[in-house]
Order: structure tokens, then C-alpha cells, then sequence
């Protein structure tokens, strides 16, 4: 299974793709999207759309996680975040890809063993858990890290009477 | 020039085409494109962008303007309306249209006078500007005011010196 994990945010969204078999997970490769910040805020999204629509057709996924937004108390960056976050739920959702959805916390958890784990942490054990990727960022390396969650949470599925996440959240 | 108003939402997301000749309007067709409330919101997104798409493909227009969100006090359906207005933007702006952002207030404003004017004026009022359309509801009208609002923007500023809004949005 090919996963796709995506760190939405409108300056620059994390993406990371890994393979997972069973329990053995392999680095494919990641990266950032970014937008320019000087254009207008429907032409950032399309930028946006688009690197992410080109990392979709180079790596062809099985699937996708995308990292529940943290929401704020400032209602304008949360309003930013949630338009960012859209079109990480929409590339793959358009693709035809099952998008399944994480907590912060429960990647961290997942992947660090505490859900307060910091950008460092996550970075460190993403680094141990793939170490044929370059990671150019912490923003990639949360993508991985989400997908790295979602391949662990279909495992334990699996193993607990054959139920494919993706079908899963698909069937929804 | 013909304009394309969207009023986002996650449920619904109202829509309306005018064609504007000088201080000319004319009501071209109006609607509002759902989304299921009990699918993924991924799949949510992608069935509000594929009704968007429709609507875009059948009626070809030049501009869009998109009404600005309301922020509220609630964290969790700003983040809804933010994801829901990111389709608005998304759609036009990857089809190459300039898309402008009028606040509520200045929509209401500059179709009904007053900026606190409640829905029923909306409707009321857009209904006589546009005469030939049926307003299936208040998304639909809003819809429309928001491209009236973006028709009398252009036509000012063409008034005031053979400024296009529509190149000067894409220009920014």
C-alpha cells in the first residue's frame, strides 16, 4: 500500500509518500508545496492544487492522510489554514483516493510514543523510521509522519479482522 | 462581461451568472450545488468542486467574486467555511479567471444601500434588479449580489479611467 501524507498549510504544505507492507514501511520520497505570498489568495490555492496534482500523478498513492488542523483562537489563521487544508483533502479526494484524518496528537503519538512530542522529536524518529529519505524540512517530515500513522492504523485493522482502512473510510 | 457569484458553504454553496453591459445587468441562471452531510468531508470538498466545475463549463463566464467569509466566534465551523470557500476560489481561479473578494457588508452595501440589510432585502431587491431569473433561495441571491456588487465595482473603475477589475485582480 502506497500512502500519501499531507501536512496542510497555505505558505507550505508537507507531503510525504511511503510504502508500507505489513509492518515494513519504505520512503518514497517528500517534499514541500508552496504558494507565492505575494499573489492573490485564490491563485495561492491553485498553486497549491496543482504541485500537489503533480505529486499525486509522479507517485500514484493508494491512499491519503491529511493531519487535523490545529484550530487556534485567532479566527483568520484558522480560516487560512482551513482553505489550505482543503485542497489537501480535495487533490486525492478528486483522484479518487480514500482521505483519512489524524489529529496532531495522534500521529505523534503514533509515531513518536507522546502525543507532545516536538518538531525535532517527530523529525528524529521520521529520520530512523525512513532512513533512505532526505527530509528538507519539518513540514515533510510531518507528512511522513501522518502517513506513517495511517499505514500503522490499517495495519492494526488489518490484523484485527482483515478490514482495509481505505475501504473504511471510503464505505463512510 | 458576464460574472459568476458564489456565496460558500459547506452544505450549500450558492451560485449566480449575470451578464454586465455598462450599468446593464441581466440575470443569466442561478442555483446552489450541495454537498452530502454524510461523506467524507474529502468527498464533500470534491462533490461542491465538481458542481462548481458544471457550473463554470455551462456558463463560461469571465470574472468570479467570491462573498468574504463572516468570522466567527466558533473555531471549528470557521475552519468549515474556510474549506468550503477554498472550493469558491479554487474552481475559477485554476479555470485562469481573476476572482475578487467583496465583505459581506460591502455587497449588501452596494446592492441593497444599507450594509446591515437582512436576507429577505437581499432577495428582494436582486429579484427586481434581475427580473427575469426565479431565486430558488437566499444562497442563490446572495450569490447574484455578490456579482452585481462586482459589476458595479468594474463599472466604476472603468468610469474612472478604462481600468478592467478583472486585469487588475489577475495583475496583483
Amino acid at each position: 500500500m502506497r500512502v500519501l501524507g499531507l501536512d496542510p498549510g497555505l505558505q507550505r504544505t508537507g507531503w510525504g509518500v511511503i510504502e508500507a507492507q505489513g509492518s515494513r514501511l519504505k520512503g518514497i520520497a517528500c517534499g514541500t508545496v508552496t504558494s507565492d505570498p505575494k499573489a492573490a489568495l485564490s491563485d495561492r490555492l491553485a498553486q497549491l492544487y496543482e504541485g500537489l496534482q503533480k505529486v499525486l500523478d509522479t507517485y500514484q498513492p493508494d491512499c491519503a492522510a491529511v493531519e487535523e488542523t490545529f484550530v487556534n483562537t485567532n479566527a483568520a489563521s484558522t480560516l487560512k489554514l482551513g482553505q489550505a487544508r482543503a485542497v489537501s483533502l480535495l487533490v486525492p479526494a478528486r483522484a479518487g483516493l480514500a482521505v483519512a484524518e489524524y489529529a496532531a496528537k495522534s500521529v505523534k503519538k503514533s509515531v513518536v510514543g507522546a502525543g507532545a512530542a516536538d518538531k525535532e522529536q517527530v523529525m528524529f524518529v521520521v529520520g530512523k523510521l525512513l532512513p533512505g529519505l532526505v527530509l528538507p524540512g519539518a513540514d515533510a517530515a510531518d507528512a511522513l509522519a501522518v502517513a506513517i500513522c495511517h499505514a500503522h492504523h490499517a495495519q492494526t485493522a488489518q490484523r484485527m479482522g482483515g478490514i482495509d482502512l481505505a475501504l473504511l473510510a471510503r464505505s463512510r
